[in-house]
């Protein structure tokens, strides 16, 4: 029998805590009022929809069977009676313009024509498409970092510092730049990182780069908080496909240690222990475009408070465990069984060596892609002294021969960039940005180019160094003596700034 | 029985030496003909206003009552008669505009609107608005530094010379950010430190500061040239609220002697004598400007030779005392009583020793703000050296065990900075243009707003590093090694120069 | 007999693989269809011209009996009966402006005039006319360079670290700066380098080269991929002009022996065998313009396939051979006889003492312009290093008392740079860009010019350094404490982020 | 007996070599068709002004008697009539505009007014009224520097490297920076150093700077290049005021040695031999503007062939020797009788040993303003390895106790230059380009003022160091640990580097 269908007028009616709150979601009409003050993002955000409807503020943040599972089904009140309710207009968003930079003046076609995928030709095309054709508040989500920005620009600068000491005369007819990852293979040295809210960027979410991993046989980390569910993404895998899971760590462990079982049984190879955020950043720059959104229901089924106005980060902390410490990880470590256990978030040598006393099989040099802590070093900065002092006290191999496993993240936007956190010990390298700005631009697709680029570039700049495997691409082939002296670029301080101007010359605006 | 009324149009006839002078302040009229050469400020800036109204001009730099303070009772001739002095057309103010920068266009929204409080997210906001809405003349009062500023900006760049070592998996569930400044309680590692002219950037003055202060229960350092009196600021104290002096020492030490009694009778707890200001630094951008006007009368009682003009530097050194020397110590010492003696303004680790040995509680490493002598060092770049030279000489720590304070200001705009100095050694850090900044924007509550928003970066941050309370915070928790490596920004030079242009291309206007 | 002229109508109709392909170039009617799949270049860019007059864009990259050695006689139709083919109307190229660069604002005369040559000051003028009169293509085939162009730029910044220290009160009345390269004549320690390409700067093409380098007498080094045949610019040399040959070395061994015992025939003093292009650069500038052609057909005959398309690198390396190495020496020294044989692109000391030890009569510190690796270092960076190592183990100095010759290029604008890198120990530099910039704007004249430029800068900063012939020029001359230091310029990252704007300000487009 | 009155009209038939070339120089007429080629600027410039008044062109580079000097009476034909030579109209001249320069984007209030003598601040203000105001062949040829012209802002940014140290607590209610050069009393450690061709700045030329010198009782130093003769410039100095005269060594040394004793005859206290100079730097903004002009007359009559087209350098090394070598000084030293010998523009510690060891008095470490060699150290950089080097050897001391003096000159803008230049040893400091500057605005005003405005910078900032006299101004006061880091700015490399954009985005002009 076909449910009722409801019509618009009625739910336009219920639109205040007082008069009742329904919301419609895909056409569906729900009965929130009794949910309001269980919703993890906070009230308010509902009630702005109260008797409206919510879709596309829904859409990007929850994974799409979050509704129905937290509403018992009496809520569920049915099908709206199509075109019954009235749409508001919509308030314009503003347009996404390329800002003048610190270093140049740059303009734009007008109108914008979005490039075909063919002249795409680096990652940073990519980048710049996505500025010029995301929402607005998708590239704030995605592109800033914490206080300044100057963590995150450094994790880029930082590989600008380190030089190539390029060989000749080798024999490099053939490049094989595939490698194994936690023993696990992998096209190349690069693995796509865990990213949240993937729908800001594509209406498919987190699924794209599930398939452009496999089409490239790279290994994908889930993250957490995605726009997509964790089953969507794993049922998205192709057979034998490789997948690891990121994890915020909850304050209630059982829910973590559910979570891990679920993981191990639907197939994950290594869980990645998200350690450097034990509260979420604040960034500046998304919080000017007021999102409010909430995360993921997977972590906050059931009433945590995670409120993404301009006290989010305090509020988030409620289900990531500020806590969590060395005494944990043997608990996760036996929760995990045969996955592998990785902490990620590792920001300075003393901690590698404590990871690898705990047993880990590995751990992530990471600072959140500049979005926790400013000031926070580069990983690559910090990657030559953490591979000699685990080397120095007999940590880097394992009691069975395998290798104590260094991966690093945050900056990367380039092969060469790669090959040199290579050459300095780290097996691979995640990246993130750069595959949401090529999924938000082109689907899956994109994705699927950008690491194809990478692959081109591999082949090509192994060629040139000389290293006709990754074996051959060993400290030697560096040259960091520049690397310790990173410069901070413009800040608001300088904006602020206002330049001396000697008599009878005034600046210009 | 009421006051005889003046007429405006007999005042009006007062407005030169030969006529007499006759000028209004808050609606009375005061005969100051024989009082001109013994103003502090210069008889000129007063015979500008000679038969017309002063208020405005009187306002930000007098205290209230100085008029009344400096005048016989007859020369107070009595209430003017309302509306019957005509006004005068202003001088348009030059609007306050965005400057170009070193390093990027800005533009603003037209017309300019004042962003609402919650709309500010840190430190450097306040100071844009600022920027946009103060008065030119109290925008160039604060933001000027000594002569081409570098300085005053290095005091801000040396902070982003230190990066983080942060630490991960400690448990950061509860961040304490409180601490003690001299054996007091502060909610955190932070003090307002002593500006003057309040009122140049908001009608009310430094008495937001001291409610603010209480609010948040932090210390206000009450300034010597400060716009309030000594005493309005002090009655503003809540019960128990704990303020310092900040003390520019008199030629006439009697005069000293006298404001460091009252001082401690009015419960201040630690005096800060100015050391690195014999002389009041140049200011040019202030300058260009052409304020005049005088400091507060609180030095200046009896006609003290203060003037604002472009020899302001030479005039005013006539009441701070450039013989003060070592040898004055021991008596400033014994003055004070029980209240603790720092001194403000020590640049090199000899005379912080030299300090240590001469017994005063503690001292500021400080160059006032880059308003003095431009090339001082950031005092950031120079605790480190101090802390261990002292530490070296065993003098970081008194006989009573107690420690030999050190506190630095200078250049501080986020919570990170502060914790960057906390780890290298000092007790806490004073803020001076920002609290300025925040008061001219938005009065006691923007004070206030600044003040939180310091703490949720403190609680963000210490967790961030993986710091539960500041004991946590030590040397090993930065890489102070691009500390050394000042990078001057552009000057006058660099405006003044033209760039070399090759044959057929001319540069841009 | 006058051969049958064809009509244009009849050659419009050969205009696809179905209908036939028939070209005209220099007025001659070819029939291309069964050449299309044998094509170096592919067969794409020979359909876009099917039925049509290819001769502009065969012009640039085929030495000119090209077509004729390539198709058998029956395939050459005829002549085409002029003023029958009707011209299609060309699209616009993008005009060459000057783009605002990272640093500041120029602009440029309305309409623009090529100023003329007394105007031309130095070798930068001649870049800057090269930016504003070449066709696009052209500009951005030789200004590209490789990923970010990092090492472009500091190929040129490098020399700008190395600093003098000049002598004074030394007798430079008489100042000679020729010297001997391999044992041959030069006027000054400078070679025009091998350039690819000349006739996208000048109709000409390398001829130009050949006899400005006769007019001041240095040595011109003939590049594999010219737009002129070998044979063209030999023939262009005055009798005893000393010219040496760049050498890509073929998979095809045999066809490499050919070239070598042809230059030997010839009369070719030197071989420079590049070993830093195992695989041809990734030029992104270029690449953007869509440049579709092909190299010389020099090393193409018979059908390797070169596609300039964007996959032009990979496809290119089908005639360069990537397996060559260290083993393939001794045969290619042994087929040069006679002729010095060099390895040109070494990068590191390492390599530097296998050039020596393998018996070749020096190298060429060069990063190929930039053009191939980025973050290849500069050579004037690690030269130094290079002359101690060699030096250190006894391998500057042959057996027979002759020098194992080091010769730099790559960045050179001045005779200053010249200098210090001939002070560092190198023998001569090559110049490339400049040389090819200067034929661009002015022919043959414009090369002399830039040459003569050269010399007057020579005689007068010999004079200043206080060295009146370049055995004077020693590393006591020059200070390299700040050799190690690059500064890495503005790359897509920076112009991809967006500054953050604080409350109230947005950034201007 | 009137001598007759020349018509204009008859002028103007003598316009070229065949019809006999008269000029009209201050309402006289010259007949110098003989003198054409004896001219030292070359006969081209006399040409251009055949049968035409031109004085305005002889008037900024000849001392006023130079004409009748060089010419016989008979071809001294008489005054002109007045009024009866038609004026041509005019080329307008480009106008002097404020370029964009390398860090900023400045603009100029329409139409430009000269800011009042009180609104000049520092002697950048003095740079800037200059830039705006001075003729722009004037401009170009004060502030142009040699090649990149990197060495000429090196100058100044060196400066910029050095940090202070200061000390507080002494007592510095008296200051005195009072001092002797060379044993002469000086107010100031400042000398006014040589700087050429004085009226292309101000009609009354160099005597500008001998008043000014002596009301600030500082020591001028005479150029040999200036637009006043020698000996205006000593009758304008007042009785007792010392000078110093700056000198280039002709190749015909008997004329070298003439003026040498007449520099003695007139009182000249110190001779300064300019070593580094054996030919006269390329200045390319000087070039650009054509200027045509030739030097003072003082050198050159006789007919040296005196060129300052784009050969200039090489024309104008046929009077100054290049040649003069270390024999040569103690001839030199010889006819200078009791005048003190020192010789300018020493530029590495080596020769400043060879000095010593020469027996002159002293040296200028000095680069001739950047004007010379680009990449010649800042003089500041090499001050401290020149005097421990000195020093080491027991050259810094003499055998009398007295000093061999080290001088200095090149970048200085503020007395806190100085005062870092002093403490590292420097006896004195040369300012040449900011007097000159003052005097273009100003005249003698301008130069007094900005000798004021380092006397109260010295006053102010010798308090703010804690230094009473310049005997307490020594190494421990300043941080020279970044001196040695230059950072060379924009290069025309830079404006001709057209930064990458990404797809989609294309640079604006």
């Amino acid at each position: 029998m076909a449910p009722k269908e409801i019509d618009g007028a009625e739910v336009a009616k219920h639109n205040s805590r007082e008069n009742g709150v329904w919301i419609v979601v895909h056409d569906h009409v729900y009965d929130v009022t009794d949910f309001l003050d269980e919703h993890p993002g906070g009230a308010e955000i509902i009630l702005r929809y109260a008797g409206k409807d919510a879709t596309e503020e829904y859409d990007p943040i929850h994974p799409p069977e979050a509704i129905k599972d937290n509403l018992e089904p009496e809520k569920q009140l049915g099908p709206l009676k199509k075109g019954t309710l009235k749409e508001e207009p919509k308030a314009e968003e503003p347009a996404s313009t390329p800002a003048a930079t610190s270093t140049q003046v740059v303009t734009v076609q007008e109108p914008y024509v979005k490039p075909s995928l063919d002249q795409i030709l680096s990652l940073h095309d990519f980048e710049a498409v996505a500025r010029m054709t995301m929402s607005r508040r998708g590239w704030n989500y995605y592109s800033s970092g914490a206080d300044d920005e100057i963590t995150m620009r450094e994790n880029y600068n930082a590989y600008q510092r380190v030089w190539f000491r390029p060989r000749v005369l080798r024999n490099v007819g053939t490049i094989d730049y595939s490698t194994k990852i936690l023993g696990f293979d992998s096209s190349m040295p690069v693995y796509i990182t865990a990213t949240a809210l993937g729908k800001l960027g594509h209406p498919e979410g987190e699924v794209c780069l599930t398939k452009a991993a496999h089409e490239h046989n790279v290994i994908q980390m889930i993250p957490t908080l995605a726009s997509c569910s964790f089953d969507e993404m794993v049922d998205a895998a192709a057979p034998g496909q490789v997948q690891f899971l990121q994890l915020y760590v909850n304050s209630d462990r059982s829910r973590t240690r559910k979570i891990i079982k679920h993981a191990a049984k639907r197939g994950v190879k290594a869980l990645f222990i998200t350690v450097d955020a034990p509260q979420l950043g604040r960034r500046e720059k998304d919080m000017r475009t007021k999102f409010e959104g909430n995360a993921s229901a997977h972590q906050t089924k059931g009433g945590d408070a995670v409120q993404r106005d301009s006290g989010a980060a305090r509020a988030i902390s409620s289900f990531i465990d500020p806590g969590l410490c060395w005494n944990d990880i043997p608990e996760l470590r036996e929760a995990a069984g045969k996955m592998k256990v990785l902490l990620k978030g590792v920001q300075c040598w003393e901690d590698a060596v404590l990871a690898a006393e705990a047993g880990v099989d590995g751990i992530v040099l990471s600072n959140h892609g500049g979005r926790q802590l400013d000031f926070a070093p580069a990983a690559i900065t910090i990657l030559p002294e953490v591979v000699q002092q685990l080397n120095h006290r007999g940590l880097l191999f394992k009691a069975d021969g395998t290798r104590f496993e260094i991966l690093i993240d945050g900056g990367v936007r380039r092969a060469t960039d790669v090959l040199k956190a290579v050459a300095l010990g780290a097996t691979a390298v995640g990246i993130g940005r750069p595959m949401i700005y090529a999924m938000s631009g082109y689907g899956t697709e994109g994705v699927s180019r950008a690491l194809q680029i990478l692959k081109d570039e591999f082949e090509m700049n192994m060629r040139l160094i000389g290293a006709p495997t990754l074996q051959h691409v060993n400290p030697s082939m560096v040259d960091i003596s520049a690397l310790r002296t990173p410069n901070v670029g413009p800040t608001a301080y300088a904006t602020n700034y206002e330049l001396m101007m000697p008599a009878g010359i005034k600046s210009k605006l």
